[in-house]
């Protein structure tokens, strides 16, 4: 497998995350994203049509959108969620819940304050910190139960995906409650683990 | 089956539709959004832990979250997509792609226009304007070539989940481009196809 991503996108972080707890085997190409899109180096430039990382090369095939790629993963490493249709159907519902909430507020959040000069409108950062407050006290209820991951006792890419912008708390500003950092804490103890900015080959 | 929805969720009419195209009975029972989470009847006040719409419940088990919910469909009756492994991996490529883009930009600016008494702060409907526009022009430059669903020539859930908020689209005040009016007219052309305020039982 080959994965193309970059160091500062959460998404890409997402299934890096989830190939190293898998053991999977793979080459990562970091592709630079200030770099134009018709001038990024081939078989990047042809493979993800509109230029965007994470693009994962599985036997040939071209696989995009970072939840899709893990649910990809999943069912074929048969780990990490992967394990049975009941399980994947539950994992999906995560899967869809982060693609629309917090990995929506978050990430935009993230990008608003550390990437655009001036930062965000001030009607739009309070927008996205509203939302992501709601979506930060769903995960802080879910977790308080006392569960070590959001679907039990063992991980799956849901928690993959959930995690993927949360190990930088201090790009967005915000403060973590207390059963998601545990649960953070979990995660980066899980064999495997490493932080995004780790950039060991 | 039993589909618990409302009648100006998008989200719901998806499921909705799903259901209409692949010709699955069920039973469609309509949830007052105005009523406190805790006075909505039983058994969607339990089965519903957030008590959002759509809810679907099959052989006894809750399923949440549109677009999981029409995946679980696809794979259930084996059409829309569901056919076979490599068509559901480039279905839910699209599926991911609809939460955080289209998902959002369209059904949050209409909410702000249709519900929210004196709108949307200038600057996050400008946000979200934005977004749509760039998320309409993907669609309208993706079936620009003359395919006739987003995966070719049989309707998916893709498209079912990319249409959901499309035929209101007065309500967002939008114009919708050619090539998706086009594809929006041949989704309505399929055999079961209803509009989203069509409340035959």
């Amino acid at each position: 497998m080959q994965l193309f991503g970059n160091r500062e996108s959460g998404h890409s972080y997402k299934v890096s995350l989830a190939l190293w707890l898998a053991g999977i085997a793979h080459q990562y190409i970091e592709i630079d994203l200030g770099m134009a899109r018709e001038a990024r180096p081939e078989p990047f430039r042809s493979l993800a049509k509109y230029g965007e990382v994470p693009l994962l090369v599985h036997a040939g095939q071209p696989f995009v959108q970072s939840n899709a790629i893990l649910l990809h993963l999943a069912e074929h490493s048969g780990v990490l969620g992967g394990e049975t249709p009941e399980r994947l159907d539950r994992v999906r519902e995560w899967l869809f819940w982060e693609a629309n909430r917090i990995g929506f507020s978050l990430p935009n959040l993230r990008y608003g304050l550390k990437f655009i000069d001036g930062g965000l409108a001030p009607a739009v950062e309070a927008m996205l910190r509203e939302r992501l407050a709601s979506d930060l006290a769903r995960l802080e209820a879910e977790l308080g139960d006392g569960r070590a991951f959001v679907l039990g006792d063992a991980p799956t890419v849901a928690d993959v995906s959930l995690c993927g912008y949360l190990y930088w708390p201090e790009q967005a500003g915000i403060s973590v409650p207390p059963a998601v950092q545990a649960w953070l804490k979990r995660i980066a103890s899980l064999p495997g683990w490493r932080h995004p900015y780790d950039n060991r080959a």
